[in-house]
């Protein structure tokens, strides 16, 4: 998998600052988390080809995760677009985005759809051969969801070497990935485990943002290679939390400990903290693996 | 007056090809005109003052004129903005934007006040004691107006010395800048225009985008010191005004010329122009004195 932040930032869109959006690369899909206003600038500046993206996932309805979202399927229009696109999102982007291309008489062309949320439990919301994606509801100021990716199991891997000692031939290695024994040049049966590897093993990635600290996600997020969870605040103003439903780095952290997950991302940043590296190591008391996102960094796991 | 480009450029939102926004400052008030995505970063950038802000203009509801008014709006409210804030837009605006604020939950504090616009007729939208703004009807796909900026005439110019020698108490000097005749020390009576001058001329600049060539605007915009016309495509790309119903940099030229304005600046390029000199090169067969917008830059008049 591989994460590109294009913005990490709580609250207004600043020069160098960008608000949420991220975007997934998990087995040659192209998924985009979140849609700050801007966003389309971030996808240009960090070079992600626009017709990649087939799916948009937003998390809620603040301002800061999904204002760049009608720029953004505007310029598609404009690009020509032909592929579908499907829009995730809770109950009322619809009726937002389709206002606005109403006022503006703007007909899309391309079939545009929606997925409208409002269930507080998780939900499959995507699933193809190689990936599927699960909502994780967040505890936040209005309906909210992070979002769970997680890679299906791959095929085995034959051992080239072994697969041609045992005489193999060629034609039947399809069934050999898919876990089949199979008969060598002449006629023995060969073991699957004794020519093939195990799979890869299936990466997960965990988005939660926006979300005050809130334990019932851990089952949800046990062991994935990586979590994003916001920080908006460090601990000496983890007063602000409890009225803006947001989380310390110390409770980011928290979860990732008791989560056992990979590394921890940390983001979603209060404009009033000039030095990041605080974040970093208010969060590191708790839990080793701390990565902080800045806008435009990229992160491969 | 001071005008200050924020973006001038058509289309979809790039790095360093900002949508549609400009800054009006007049006789001290802040006119904000248009406001394409990422407007709010423009105006940090451009060090203009959010608090002074009062009224934002809006031409016409294509997303690269008012995309980035919610986000603004959304900042203002995080920034604690007290005072009272109107904006001015095509019918339609006011749902847009209060459907975003009551998905997102968000309660503005401030007063928010919204004129919506439907009349194909011009109509006098602002007045104070200092400056007043007329809708310019323009003719393009969706229902769209420029607006015309214009000082009041100001008061009278005192020159002191004169007044001095003619002994005229300070106590009098309001009634001469009012164009009074007053008494001096020795209750001789002066005649007004004997110690002042006329007052300046007030200023006068035409906001004209998005707009087909339109002859009609001519008579309202005669004279102004400064137009602001867009010419989103050259003459050689003439056939796409007609289906777009944009202008030509000759196009905007002519209604400079016949209207006899002092000064042209043309804008809302369309992309495909490497070089905005054409643009330029072009308009001045027909009017000699254009100037070039760029985001950014700023214009006395």
């Amino acid at each position: 998998m591989k994460l590109t932040v294009l913005g990490c930032h709580s609250g207004s869109l600043r020069w160098g600052a960008f608000a949420t959006s991220q975007v997934l690369e998990v087995a040659g899909r192209v998924f985009l988390i979140d849609c700050g206003e801007g966003t389309q600038m971030q996808l240009r500046k960090n070079k992600v080809k626009f017709s990649r993206i087939k799916q948009i996932f937003i998390s809620h309805l603040h301002g800061d995760h999904f204002y760049g979202l009608i720029g953004l399927i505007s310029t598609l229009q404009l690009l020509g677009r032909e592929a579908s696109l499907t829009l995730y999102g809770p109950k009322g982007i619809k009726e937002i985005i389709e206002l606005q291309l109403k006022l503006s008489q703007a007909y899309i062309q391309f079939p545009l759809a929606f997925v409208e949320l409002d269930s507080l439990s998780p939900q499959l919301v995507y699933e193809d051969d190689k990936v599927k994606v699960t909502t994780i509801p967040l505890r936040h100021r209005i309906y909210c969801n992070g979002y769970l990716f997680e890679e299906k199991l791959g095929l085995r891997r034959i051992d080239i070497d072994k697969a041609n000692e045992a005489e193999i031939d060629f034609a039947y290695f399809n069934k050999l990935k898919q876990g089949f024994d199979v008969p060598n040049s002449k006629g023995k049966r060969i073991i699957n485990a004794d020519v093939t590897k195990d799979p890869f093993p299936p990466k997960k990635y965990a988005f939660c943002s926006d979300t005050a600290f809130y334990p019932k996600i851990i089952k949800q997020i046990k062991g994935v290679d990586m979590l994003y969870h916001e920080s908006t605040f460090l601990e000496s103003e983890q007063y602000l939390c409890e009225r803006t439903m947001h989380s310390t780095a110390k409770q980011a952290a928290t979860i990732a400990l008791q989560a056992k997950v990979g590394n921890l991302i940390l983001g979603h940043y209060s404009g009033r903290y000039p030095d990041k590296e605080e974040f970093r190591r208010e969060a590191q008391k708790v839990f080793e693996k701390v990565l902080l996102a800045e806008d435009g960094k990229k992160f491969e796991f």
